[in-house]
């Protein structure tokens, strides 16, 4: 039997030069996929194997790290690169694809990430090729539609070719250490499960936060924006990994069973509530490191209601949840590239310390997903001294740094974990059509609620936490969010 | 009005050197003491005012650390320090140890450590010398009485002359910030009571191990024996801050009253229960630290049956502990010198890892009081990687160090604190006479239990964890002890 073939559409674009040629050679380096694996690149470039290879060891020279940089593994990593040169909106190009590819029957994984106008012709060009067969899967990176009807039009032309089971839907966060140890923290520990809900936990804050404005993204970024660019995916996965019930088993059904259950649980924003939770912002000229950067609308050259920034109280409608707000936040031109959550725990009851001058703050587990990784549980402690002027007690944290304690392991991009996943065949880290749907459901009616209440994006200083507002949704309900 | 006096019974002996005046020293050097305050030493010995300073002056040459010998301050410690000879079994030299303390309207603090024979005499002696008025206070050091009838003829005689509220009876124990900082996490966090009780917690593990034999103990050790010299003071305190419900307040009567409701609500362990409840052991000759070291008849010069270490299976029928064992442990010539609490969480009721591979273990909590102190919760977290071979969970501490996270804060002695709180009348650290007698009622049973069944210790090697009985004491419930 012939060897599998890994299959990488937007062989040229920025997503594998920066993330999956050196996912893929760290994969290669650590003896993770088989030696007889080829990767077979295609794009609209015209290359040839060699011109291909030659991107490939560009892009690897500037995105490795050094010390992962070896001379051997990276002749032997470029040895399996082959390049196939395609216009997907065309049918007649797929044949020579396939006869790149040539012997099919060790399966094929497929990484699909094109504009959303391309996937119906991919598909049927791959299906007339021959190379949709039982033995392919075929992984799809973001965007996959605009909103639930245009994601449904991308996932019935992909189910025509692919099945559900075959099917996996890309999304990165579910690929980092901090969130897959979350699955951990919550389900591996007895300490937290009496805790986890609507009696323990006050509330939830998920924040998103870059730094960069619109960067090269004009294009696609004004037509989408911060609700859909980072909430409809990312965030409301996070949300569903802190909300789910267990698991019981870590089974791709038994998890996305579970997650579904959430994001159908997510209370309706719509036009009544949308003005009341939920905030959008657009970033002006500011500051941003130190540099003076200019506005949203003088980067994009013209004007634009797109929101930059979105903020939403949300609430999960369960037995477990109710009542528990989770706060989201995402944003350009923020302080701070940060992504985490943030979970409050409810006050003590009562504080015996209280005439003793001891003040207490709720606990706290923060975990940081972005720039650094970790899991910080905050605790109160007794300062040691002997309290003549009464007792001090003080917020001490609790570290689970996973790059102290698990010293000497590499941290992985999270790209490695999916594409080996995808390889190897285990859905359990992608989405499901279901919760996909789930997601656009909620999100389609918050852009109903802006749109039938006729809000526009607030402006805020680029290096500021977004609108005022948005500071505003939390403090109403006598919570700050965790900068 | 006069100053107060600080009146040291024992003002030659051991304790006080290592101890007591090291601690007073160290009020003195850090402002906590009024200026005006003196103290002063008695004992048998013949010395005079300078006899005795000269004495200090040599204690804490020898004791303080070195950042902490300041030549200015050791000179006005010293003033302080005033001497009368006594012996406190005639009554006729009280009034001369009143007149050397002169105006006793300022108060006196009585801190009182001395053999069981001299507390009557002593006690009648104070009062008849007039001192034991209103203002004055009374510090007892262990050993109050050898069972619960010595006991109670111990604090008839202190009550014939000091009311309950003006006796204050010390546990050094509950002088360690690490046993007032179990306080602060029970009832500052609200991470820990929802699992506290016996739906979260398997069971209790409380170590005192020592690795000294009988050192200059000779008379007292003997007739005392592990049980009453660790176990029905110092863990049945630690036992009782463990178990007990939040109290109302920090203050002395709600804490007290939570301590003794768990001292009573200990499961009676007699006749029918000490041999399968209880192992108590003697150490032979062994090793210890890598020298060779004699058995505990051998230091003893005679023979003897007097238990150097003991294991108990305790259980608090109440409520919140029903089917929670408490496994205590205390023994001299042990492999190690630790004092700890260990607490062993519940397992989590079912595992999604493990078709995974994932191997959990449950949930614990150290609180170590000795030689180091710290808090440190053990959690399962996912080891960072692909996980093609299955998921890899492992236990990772979260510590509260409170040298790290309060680094600056100088580790104080025990007795620092319980002099001060003594000085100022802060009673809440003292142990109340009936926590004593609930104490010494379970420990009496115990004995009795071993004399009827005619129990004696069994042979243990020095160096080595006691004799095996101790060891199956727990593993028959499938426990195993935390070294």
């Amino acid at each position: 039997m012939a060897c599998e073939t890994l299959l990488l559409f937007g062989a040229t674009g920025d997503l594998a030069r920066r993330m999956l040629l050196p996912s893929l050679y760290a994969l290669h380096a650590d003896g993770l996929i088989k030696d007889c694996l080829q990767i077979v690149g295609t794009a609209r470039s015209e290359l040839d194997d060699a011109g291909w290879q030659d991107f490939a060891k560009k892009a690897l020279e500037e995105f490795l790290p050094a010390d992962r940089k070896n001379g051997d593994l990276l002749a032997t990593f470029l040895e399996r690169l082959k390049y196939q040169p395609l216009d997907a909106s065309k049918p007649d190009g797929f044949p020579a694809l396939a006869e790149k590819i040539g012997d099919t029957s060790g399966g094929i994984a497929i990484f699909l990430s094109t504009a959303p106008s391309l996937f119906e012709p991919t598909i049927a060009g791959l299906q007339k090729a021959g190379l949709a067969g039982d033995n392919v899967r075929i992984g799809l990176e973001k965007p996959l539609g605009t909103d639930l009807d245009s994601s449904r039009e991308i996932n019935d032309a992909v189910a025509a070719a692919f099945p559900e089971e075959r099917t996996f839907r890309i999304d990165h966060y579910l690929g980092k250490e901090t969130v897959q140890n979350l699955l951990a923290l919550r389900f591996a520990n007895m300490m937290f499960e009496p805790l986890w809900n609507a009696n323990g936990i006050d509330h939830v804050q998920i924040t998103v936060s870059e730094t960069v404005g619109l960067e090269g993204r004009v294009g696609f970024y004004d037509g989408a924006g911060a609700l859909r660019d980072m909430v409809q995916n990312h965030m409301l996965q996070l949300l569903s990994l802190v909300a789910m019930e267990p698991p019981a088993d870590l089974n791709a059904t038994a998890v996305r069973d579970e997650k579904v259950k959430v994001l159908r649980s997510l209370r309706k924003i719509d036009s009544d509530s949308a003005a009341t939770h939920t905030v959008i912002g657009q970033y002006g000229a500011g500051a941003s490191k130190g540099e003076a950067v200019p506005g949203y609308v003088d980067e994009l050259g013209k004007p634009s209601d797109t929101e930059t920034f979105v903020a939403i109280k949300a609430h999960v409608d369960n037995w477990r949840w109710q009542g528990v707000p989770f706060y989201l936040r995402t944003g350009k031109r923020l302080p701070n590239r940060q992504s985490e959550i943030f979970i409050q725990f409810k006050k003590v009851p009562h504080s015996i310390f209280a005439k003793r001058g001891g003040r207490l703050t709720a606990n706290k587990l923060v975990i940081r997903l972005q720039p650094e990784e970790y899991i910080r549980l905050l605790v109160m402690a007794k300062e040691p001294g002997l309290d003549r002027e009464g007792i001090t007690l003080r917020e001490v944290p609790l570290d689970l740094s996973l790059t102290s304690a698990f010293a000497g392991t590499r941290r992985r991009i999270a790209y490695e974990r999916l594409l080996l996943d995808l390889i190897e065949g285990d859905p359990t880290l992608f989405v499901r059509r279901d919760e996909v749907e789930a997601q656009w459901e909620w999100v389609d009616a918050i852009r109903a609620g802006w749109a039938a209440n006729g809000m526009t994006p607030k402006q805020y200083g680029a290096g500021s936490w977004g609108p005022s507002a948005a500071i505003a949704l939390t403090e109403r309900d006598g919570v700050s969010w965790h900068d």
